[in-house]
């Protein structure tokens, strides 16, 4: 400890490898922190290991650790979402005071970080649930923070958050404040939603060279890598073109022998949940959902295989003018997801009374996280150019390149039904990009229905909404039978 | 109160339009019951209006009603779902004994019906919570009835319920005992998430011929009429025909003045986020919900519609053959929700540890109810033929029709998203279809995407299930470092 200050600017609660990468991400930024872990061995793990010769003030008591900050006191909780953050919270709150900051780093579903931050702002110490993306090695050398909470923790901790968290490639910090209590968490919630969205469209671009047009995977590699080169540069886009080249022990494509089924149970769950309670239609991040929770009924499609027919149709056409197809049909539903995440944070945004700084999610979302890509670049200046953009879609970047692309996506959609390759993320996209530019929907039968078989009554398009009305529908052709009244 | 028995059959708490009807219904099938309401006059308007000398014994007080029904005592709840059941339940209870029955008949979510069903059964009360479904006018003259709770309960009430319920076309009560505890509220939660998919599918139908192929409302009320005298003779599709022919008092079609802007707040969500808590991809009657959610963006759509361009392709070809593709697309997308539908139940008793009686459930779906159809039959008959199917899909009559169909629906599906027109029930249930009937999905990319951002691991096809590998992806085509371990 001969080099540390005698106060650490911050203390991390957890010392699993996420909080130890923490740690020295914040000691490479000249910070002092104070370390604590329930069982001792981690934390002597730390300092003795990795973490050898850096500004960690390691300690073995709650009491220790708390006395070891400097004031304000920040208490950065890296522990297992759920019940275990709120037994910390309530062995640490003791030996706080009025103005000290404790800060959730973990993984924790944005109810819980609404109530927390109530909870604790009434006790006068300040909180913050943020979401950290970036796994382990973005820990250590520069995450996307998504911080929300008390907004009076901010200015405490911004810099440490700013200096620890990945850098665009403009130089600006992948962490800026989302909003009040839980909104940092929401907003961590849709980035993994929108991650499963994102590979669930890799995935069926893939299936669709391989099974559409039988691809190799040496020319899967290059059609990537291709890609990553241009409006679809990203992460996902760079690492599935390692994987297509990545071969076995006998030379053949790991991939062909990865089981192809896919767990889920966390996250993007979360997100349809929150969509379908808040009535936000996120087709594309459900479906994801949706693909892999059938992709896990292994055994059950090994049986329908043999049942169920498909159809004799093989792909006719130009293959190379295909795979461009494929590469603006993704492009094009990219940008349906995004701009569906971005409704629901805008619903939530109202929903729970956040002011949220839109830019800046996208800004946060550019380096450090999965879902890293040139194209959120082009996000933040959408939202750069209109603050209060109401919809992606309509933005005129955005709106150009679903016009030039559409041709292709629809063309994609229509050979996969053809070919009876399933690409239900293509579909939805397409299915909703044709809904929400609709004036009109065919929702007037369905209201028409529900006035019918249950006297649900309607609006009409020629009287004021507000007003409603009931046809008495089995006197066929006869009066109309319309009350007037509030519903 | 002269013909009336000394004690009733069954009592009647809530005596609005549905419980009034529910008594009338019983009392026309020879039973005494007696009725209670929390205020008078709802219990005076029945027996001195439309009960007027029917075998009704009106009661003013809790008391008056526990004495005037005869033992056990069956008390059946027709009030608001959610904590008035909990109340009516609270101030009924101390005045029962060991074995009498409480019903509930409201809409109550099955969580509520499982933790009733096992508060009072450790009182010694037996309880069932069943869905009704067929509205005011199924109330009085023959709902369909899904009951589900303390198998003991069922043989008490069994013959006032089936006797009240509606009768299939060949006279089996659409009533039977469904399964424990919140089974029947559970059912009738799926029953719902099905109505949303018929009528999305139906409005899907009728927006392709409107706006695809140009039709008139009178050639639309043709085609519809003609579908219901055949495989698609169902309540729905036979209400649509009567819908598309009913003017408006200018002699125009009612149903274009219909704003298109649909509500959705209950049980087709409900069954969504289950189906997502679940895993089990219900795509179908999720797409239905967001559909309605799209089409209450009503200001939103007018704006998107005057920004966002569409295909300029108009349909081509036979127009005649291609309503013949769109009826059986809907065929074939209807057996997919179906099949769904029943994957939710299968998996919801596993889950829930419930006995339940397909076949059954498929037969008090064919009358009384608003999916009601022949098509029910046929459901009813594969589960006949092998009630332990494994999935409505692999029945060899499913099979032989989605194999039939599969050429007119890809061809739907494919010129829908040629010509723009939004399809998104058609095209999640041919995805599905897809998907479900691959050996093999593009799941794998996802998992060797997740193993190499995330070391979360993965299984091989060449080695058992359960043994987990991690690759070191970036040492390009380097050695696997894999380690074998449980996760």
């Amino acid at each position: 400890m001969a080099d540390t200050k005698r106060k650490a600017d911050i203390g991390v609660v957890g010392l699993a490898v996420m909080g130890q990468n923490l740690v020295m991400n914040m000691c490479d930024h000249g910070y002092t922190v104070a370390g604590y872990n329930r069982t001792s061995e981690k934390t002597k793990d730390l300092v003795e290991g990795p973490g050898k010769g850096m500004a960690i003030i390691p300690t073995y008591s709650i009491e220790e650790f708390i006395d070891a900050l400097e004031k304000p006191r920040k208490v950065m909780l890296m522990v297992k979402a759920g019940e275990v953050v709120d037994k910390f919270i309530d062995s640490v709150t003791p030996h706080l005071e009025e103005g000290d900051l404790i800060i959730d780093g973990g993984n924790s579903h944005f109810p819980d970080t609404i109530r927390r931050t109530k909870a604790l702002a009434e006790k006068g110490i300040l909180y913050i649930g943020t979401g950290i993306s970036g796994g382990e090695e973005g820990a250590r050398h520069g995450p996307s923070i998504m911080p929300g909470g008390n907004p009076k923790a901010w200015p405490i901790v911004r810099n440490i958050l700013q200096d620890i968290s990945a850098k665009t490639r403009d130089g600006e910090p992948c962490c800026d404040w989302v909003g009040q209590d839980g909104a940092g968490h929401y907003v961590k919630m849709v980035h993994n939603g929108i991650e499963y969205g994102d590979m669930q469209l890799i995935s069926e671009a893939y299936y669709l060279m391989k099974t559409g047009l039988g691809m190799t995977h040496e020319e899967m590699h290059e059609v990537f890598s291709e890609w990553n080169r241009g409006e679809l540069d990203s992460y996902l886009i760079e690492i599935t073109a390692d994987i297509l080249a990545y071969k076995d022990k006998d030379g053949s494509p790991l991939l062909e022998k990865i089981l192809d089924s896919a767990g889920q149970k966390g996250t993007g769950k979360w997100t349809g949940i929150n969509a379908l309670e808040m009535g936000i239609p996120v087709t594309l991040i459900v479906e994801a959902v949706f693909a892999r929770c059938l992709s896990a009924l292994y055994d059950e499609r090994q049986l329908a295989a043999k049942t169920l027919a498909g159809p004799s149709k093989k792909f006719e056409g130009d293959r190379k003018a295909f795979v461009e197809d494929i590469r603006q049909a993704l492009l094009a539903s990219k940008i349906v997801s995004y701009a569906q995440g971005f409704m629901l944070i805008r619903e939530a945004e109202k929903e729970y009374g956040w002011d949220i700084n839109y830019g800046g999610v996208a800004n946060m979302w550019r380096g450090g996280c999965i879902i890293r890509s040139v194209f959120l670049g082009n996000i933040k200046e959408a939202f750069d150019r209109k603050p209060d953009l109401y919809n992606l879609m309509l933005d005129d970047y955005f709106r150009g390149v679903l016009e030039r692309c559409q041709d292709s996506w629809r063309n994609v959609v229509a050979q996969c039904a053809r070919m009876g390759v399933p690409a239900p993320a293509f579909s939805t996209s397409l299915a909703f990009y044709d809904g929400y530019r609709s004036s009109q929907l065919p929702a007037n039968m369905i209201q028409a229905q529900r006035d019918y078989f249950g006297a649900h009554t309607y609006q009409r398009t020629d009287r004021p909404k507000g007003e409603f009305f009931h046809t008495n529908w089995t006197g066929k052709g006869g009066e109309v039978s319309a009350g007037t009244y509030n519903a």
